[in-house]
């Protein structure tokens, strides 16, 4: 089996981190690859960036999806989700979605940890969009910019615990979410140190995509997430195009 | 005051209706201008091709919104509005959201009537997203390609009036949004054979648009809707590139 | 143009200062009217009180309405809104319902600001009867009687903005609304204190007043906004009687 | 122990059918009491209406709750209660709000039954204000003036019995509320044609009433419920005064 | 009238508690029974416990109601009421139901007291599962064993004060409700040192059960409570057995 | 890896049927066994047999886990998940949280058939425990004891496409759960008969199980997921007393 994972942002070192986490969590049998939008924002950290990048879910689908059984989004705000579901024939899961709907398994309610107070409204958009704002315990940001530098992070990984466990003790979460493409791994390395769960969405989106890949479930042939069919568009990629063109 | 249209289609007619219509609702001192995406769908009917059309969002609001005091999103999906909202220093609305705001006023549920089943859960994604799903009294979907082709268009006029007739008989809608840019107009034009209110999201763009312009909020200095400052993107267009260099 | 202002409180001093924040906020054709009620309470700040005053929101409305294109409730808890909505042919907007709809315009969640804790409960109401309760990002409430004595009120007003910045800070508003008819104008002094937008009822009903009266929606012929009918009442005042004699 | 039975209406009438319809719900050891407005809509059946019987519902509770021990609003749109529940010192439960409290001890979601679509919204709008608009089934509108003109109603007690069936049939309806002062006692009578319990707001009210004076609980000293203590008012009802005026 | 409480855990000590709140609070003429559970948890304080607390709450039903008129499940978590209420021909309520409930008429959002963090999801779950989470002003855990023990508790008290106050305070809520069946009678005696009414389960679901034994509602035909009709169960106790055999 | 799937009712031919169905979906190294309550109903078709039926999915959970690496509840109503998830250290799914969740992925809203208009609110109240009421598209219940007896079912299984079609078609659901134990590896069947995917809970739960059984979560250290402790229960299975006696 092979599931793309596409990082919509432009930064290689955060793709190299998602592939590293995603292959702590894939199955033996399972073959990653990750690719890189060649447009668009560096790291999506506000709404503007964000729509364009969904632009960039798009072009990369498009692009890379061919040989693959299953695509999971690698931006934690699961851009351009909806729109790679609809025209691709394989699965697609947002890194998002899928450690909230594996964190719902686990029971009870989410807390969730984002990077940032300027993106925390965006993550709140994410989760009420799939109907899931009932599950959250609560929310903490933290600002800091050292996930998106090389090394090790003592100081952040003390700040992401305690945040963790004020969420635990404070709001009764009963499962952490860290949000952030960049986190993938994370949450398993500070486990010890917390006393629920703790989920980052890399390694949730490897899973289920697998899941659904194995599943095998028929794409769409009526509802908005059935192939638009011929379309057209004008300036946009090759790959793109032809995805419209050739209709359902 | 001078309010851009922006379409984020690439569809020159549709650009051209939402401004007749959008003439038909502006002040007397208002000057408008209306914009059409140098790429992306021809029309937005999918999931997939309205994250396109994101980017063509910014993409026209960051070339043209300079010399205008607001913006209205001509597309009915409201596509990329919060990123022009927080991009731009000028208030931005769109034209559902507008729509849906004003009919509040005027009491209670609405009555939506959109075009296509295929798109009719990404307008039930777009109330949602607004908190306003509780307000919505019902949906109807019309399948026409009517509204794409010149001319008059007596058929899907009879159907228009017979939806909304209905939207009030069975679902006891008390006004009534009819969605599509391409409407633009059309309500005004229907109105004596609806027995509630009947909505654009043009005329309500342009007018809500008018009034926040005129009510010279500020810019806000924090929060989401703050500019992002200094961000990097590559092999972005040179408009969009100017307006994350120079920062907030 | 003209609007009526409608104080259905008894306090001559609010509707001055209802009067004077809405000159502010009105456009230059519009001629704007306030009327104050004759009997009720002084200044509604309890369920009772208001359930009172509903009564002078009808009466008000039935007397005065008749010259005028549109009406503003200039009572912060939108008192006998619905009701004077139906009743006349003319649109109608509470306050707050302004205040609220124009907030959601400038995105994001809205920080609400009452003042008295004993009320709090009665603006929940109000907000949750819009279907909007979800759009609020947090409450504060301050108690002083500061804004019905006359004279500049700086202790106040440094409360003000300090609870505004606390919204802001620890619950992330992005808008803030500040109630209170005797409010109106203070935003907009305020503002450059504050990050984030901050709007009052009365400028806002002003405006949202001109916008519906511009746009000529007819009034409904069906549906509960449409006029009851000819009713029978007794015991009423004759402007109110004569409302209801005459049917739709 | 003393029930004081409200009619915020006009109609004698109305209030006859209310009393006998309380007496076959009444405890053995209850008094009751009922008096009808001196002011105001006949019979309340628009917004307008309901806002003006606000002010009766406090006019009523002030003057002729003082050897009360509980009130009931009997009015099915529950008018003023919140009003009178802050002003008296003993429990004031609404009619419709006792018969959907109720009805949640009986299970599962609720049918409802109300009469004229034009005040529909309006009976929506009294369920949300509970929190309760998620436990309905199903809404019915009855068009019929029978309920209020003498004598037996065969061909109204069939279209009732037939909506109630259609709640059971196609909603699901666990449980059915009858709204309508002057329908009390009516579901009792029908009760044998339906599968499922039928309640009226009267016959709940006056139960609930006489638990919770038996229960005795103390008037709040806080929060919104509490006395609002001393306040000013202007050209009110002799008794409406003297409450405001001796304070807590 | 014969009122049965059910204790579905196997602690004869609290039974005696509830049955010496019930008589508080208990009309006259209403003869109580009480009966314990002869298997399962000794107190609930777990999902899993309450799982297995579930059978007992049937086979007490079942053992033990025939010659009652209602059924008060005398746990706070209102387990197995669902089944019960379906089950017998008599009304059951639920202990936390009927305070809820009962809360809902004395205005505002209700303050929770629970004892222990470990079960306060389950409680949230038991609000939500009546639609009622939205009437909720805020939650507060109490660790404490003392309810269990034999005595006076002075400092539990103290404790339960200061919370109900904090509630009060800082959540804005207007009543309280107090869980935990040991804590009949216990809202009475605390009162005094409270500013807004305090409730226990026992005492609103006696009194709630009294009102709808005195109703007579009829048992329904249809729907998810009417009887289950026939059904085969395997290794069940005796009465059990019976009530299933005979059908509806 | 081993599976451990539990059937909390009596009868071995829906346990059979569940083995077939999941072996269907079960990864090839995975190892799968399932076990049947020794006690209550034959097969659950009220609120009072699930009652009953919880106690026994403890039982069983306290039995047979030992060896196994998750579990699933092969009982549609998840009868026992949040107590079962709690007591045992492995993951514990509900096979119809699984369909739900995994359906969540497939994007849009689910239309939901059972089985049985008299256990539809009790899959409404499963659906709405989990929060996740706002994502169905709409109900059907099918009247039938068809599934219960062995043989092919071709007039059942053309009902069950005519009502998976009419919810697409009427409702706009976008994905189908097929509810009911017995119905394991019945929507594989009749897939190509229908335009949307169609999932049964007992092939998701068995992969949802798999994927958290290789994701190694940590049991819950605290929370309501934790295990409860050392707890005193009485006259219960050993294997119950035993999982209690030693304490977390």
């Amino acid at each position: 089996m092979r599931i793309l994972l596409i990082n919509s942002n432009t930064s290689e070192l955060v793709t190299e981190k998602v592939l590293a986490g995603a292959r702590l969590a894939a199955s033996p049998g399972t073959e990653l690859a990750a690719v890189t939008s060649s447009f668009g924002p560096r790291v999506i950290a506000s709404w503007s960036e964000n729509a364009i990048a969904s632009h960039a879910t798009i072009a990369l689908a498009a692009q890379h999806a061919d040989a693959c059984d299953a695509m999971v989004i690698a931006v934690s705000y699961d851009t351009g989700l909806r729109g790679a579901r609809e025209l691709l024939a394989i699965p697609v899961v947002g890194m998002t979605e899928a450690a909230l709907l594996t964190a719902c398994m686990l029971g009870g309610r989410i807390g969730m940890i984002v990077f940032g107070r300027h993106v925390l409204p965006m993550y709140q958009d994410v989760v009420a969009s799939y109907g899931l704002a009932g599950r959250v315990a609560g929310w903490r940001a933290i600002e800091s910019a050292a996930p998106y530098s090389p090394g090790a992070h003592d100081e952040l990984d003390r700040v992401i615990v305690g945040e963790a466990r004020d969420l635990v003790e404070r709001d009764c979460a009963e499962v952490i979410v860290l949000t952030g493409a960049v986190m993938a791994g994370v949450p398993a390395r500070l486990q010890p140190q917390v006393a629920v769960p703790m989920l980052d969405g890399i390694s949730c989106g490897v899973r289920q995509a697998e899941l659904l890949a194995s599943a095998r479930y028929p794409k769409p042939r009526q509802g908005s997430f059935s192939h638009p069919g011929r379309r057209e568009l004008v300036n946009v990629g090759e790959a793109i195009a032809r995805r419209y063109g050739a209709g359902a």
